[in-house]
């Protein structure tokens, strides 16, 4: 029994803490919304994002970061990757002790181009953790709050480490496995979301399983490219980080990602979508941070230069798709082994 | 325009026939049945395998086989494995000259192990066809009889034969890729409903979206290791006609392994499940061919293990699913890395 701050209290934050909780760890879930924590711990369920779900005893919420984060060991973060700065700042401000330091955040960040664990290690003083882990794979946070069945990937580059978060969450309806491969993991997880955005608006336009399928396997092939460029092992990509949680993400209601993609299918503006949706949905910055790394590095990307155009520059999405579908005649090998030439020879 | 045969008209082959027409071409549509050809040219609909698709002009459909193929330059075959050995003796004792040989038929025949297009070259003399063409991808064909935009990868031993095919059935809504690699297009196919059988048993034991993805991940991983010491590239797995077919057929409710799966995992018993389907379960006589095979090899392939134990050991599907999800704690790595160490480096 471990005592385990969890920062965020959104749908994943939440589920990950009724994890934590079903192994009689001393969870506290901290939440930087005042009203929502008094709320939480009145009511005992997080109702606007995990509602129905019965928050077990050893499950306390927080609002003073301090408190909530005293003498714990661990700590998991899984807060929007724009709060992530903030965040990190005001963890470093208050903590004491050297801690297991874990993050559950799909995303990049605009601009700089960096992964969730670059942003968290420039934000945290080395000696205060150990290395980071990226804790990822195909889960709806409403199917781990009803205990079904789910898997997910714990990744570091000290394999004890990720096996010490191996030990924390897994158990009979959560299985975790381990990967060192740090920029895979965190890359699937990220990049899928804007292939959820374009398989959602496949699905608005009254496309079929036939031309989601081909988005999402070309989609695959596409961010399997960035990811090596950006120094990801490939096989990651077809693993449960990668390709598990794409199709996870693409093709279930639950996805907030895939909801906006079906909005904007249909039509709506994304403002309009985004402020219908009332969550953040990663895959919108995600999208514009991949867009502008390949082209930078001239990696062909057509479907996620073709979401940015829907997304940035209020292309039609129909033009979009029909463009997709009637490109040169290709050699799909060629296509697929350019995944492999950066680091692996065929 | 080409006169060209498609041999089965099942739903998959009526299809395909109405690409080949819209794209002009001179289609003679063969099938066993006399009556089901005489209602399809009275009615022009396959109520049966296609219904609500009407046939254009320049489909007919035909039970005397010399007939059909009278004076085509290419034949697509689209029958169930367990009758293509008879179909091609057929085809052998009445073609009179060399043609363009295709099959879109996706598994292997049990006992012997052989894929479509070794049986095909078992019973057609050579010199009656170029390289036999498999055209393979994630293709409902309900969804192609509506002119959905739909994926598909034409391959061949010989780029020619493949590029022949390619233009043969390439337009707006059927894009067609090629590639070289002949075992791995037709063994992703095939194992792919193994995990189909599979994802519907999930579904029918009401397991969520994570266990879903998490089987299909595991599962392709499964395929691709066995699909290598097949002798495919596993890159092809990762393509249109592995994983891009895996997903259509594990997501969609037009998949008829899906759905045999789903009977399965609600509590119904296969010959049962098989009788009330009315259509031929691909995936059962794979699931046999491939346990089968892994045994053989010593190949580790605990999904292909425990579905083969629900069809044919009546073994409880809740009692497998919940061993697979309690098997040893992994490093995901290294599973992965077992799919390329038969003929890649890392």
């Amino acid at each position: 029994m471990e005592k385990i701050a969890v920062l965020g209290a959104g749908s994943w934050g939440t589920a990950l803490s009724l994890v934590l909780a079903d192994n009689e760890h001393d969870v506290r879930l901290w939440t930087h919304n005042q009203v929502q924590a008094e709320s939480i711990n009145a009511t005992r369920e997080n109702k606007k994002y995990l509602p129905n779900v019965v928050f077990p005893k050893n499950v306390k919420v927080y609002h003073d970061m301090q408190e909530a984060i005293r003498d714990v060991s661990s700590v998991v973060i899984v807060i929007p990757t724009k709060a992530i700065r903030e965040v990190c700042q005001q963890l470093a401000n208050v903590l004491e002790n050297k801690i297991t330091l874990i993050h559950a955040t799909k995303g990049i960040e605009p601009g700089s181009l960096k992964r969730v664990s670059e942003m968290i290690a420039e934000e945290m003083p080395r000696h205060l953790y150990n290395d980071i882990v990226v804790l990822s794979g195909p889960s709806h946070a409403e199917e781990v709050g009803a205990r079904q069945p789910t898997t997910l990937t714990s990744s570091s580059v000290s394999l004890s480490e990720a096996k010490k978060i191996q030990d924390l969450f897994i158990n009979e309806n959560f299985r975790v496995y381990t990967s060192p491969d740090v920029i895979g993991v965190e890359l699937g997880g990220a990049l899928k979301n804007i292939i959820a955005l374009g398989a959602g608006i496949s699905d608005g336009l009254g496309y079929g399983d036939n031309a989601k399928a081909a988005l999402m396997t070309r989609g695959l092939a596409e961010i399997a490219r960035l990811g090596t460029k950006m120094g990801a092992n490939p096989l990651t990509f077809i693993g449960l980080s990668g390709v598990g949680d794409l199709i996870v993400t693409c093709t279930s209601v639950h996805s907030r990602n895939w909801r906006a993609g079906n909005l904007l299918g249909k039509g709506n503006k994304l403002d309009d979508v985004l402020e219908q949706m009332g969550m953040v949905v990663e895959g919108v910055r995600t999208t514009k941070a991949a867009y502008e790394f390949a082209r930078k590095q001239h990696i062909d990307m057509p479907i996620t230069a073709g979401i940015y155009q829907i997304l940035f520059k209020q292309k039609n999405s129909k033009d979009m798709v029909d463009q997709l579908m009637n490109r040169d005649r290709r050699h799909e090998m060629e296509d697929l082994s350019h995944i492999l030439t950066n680091r692996y020879s065929i």
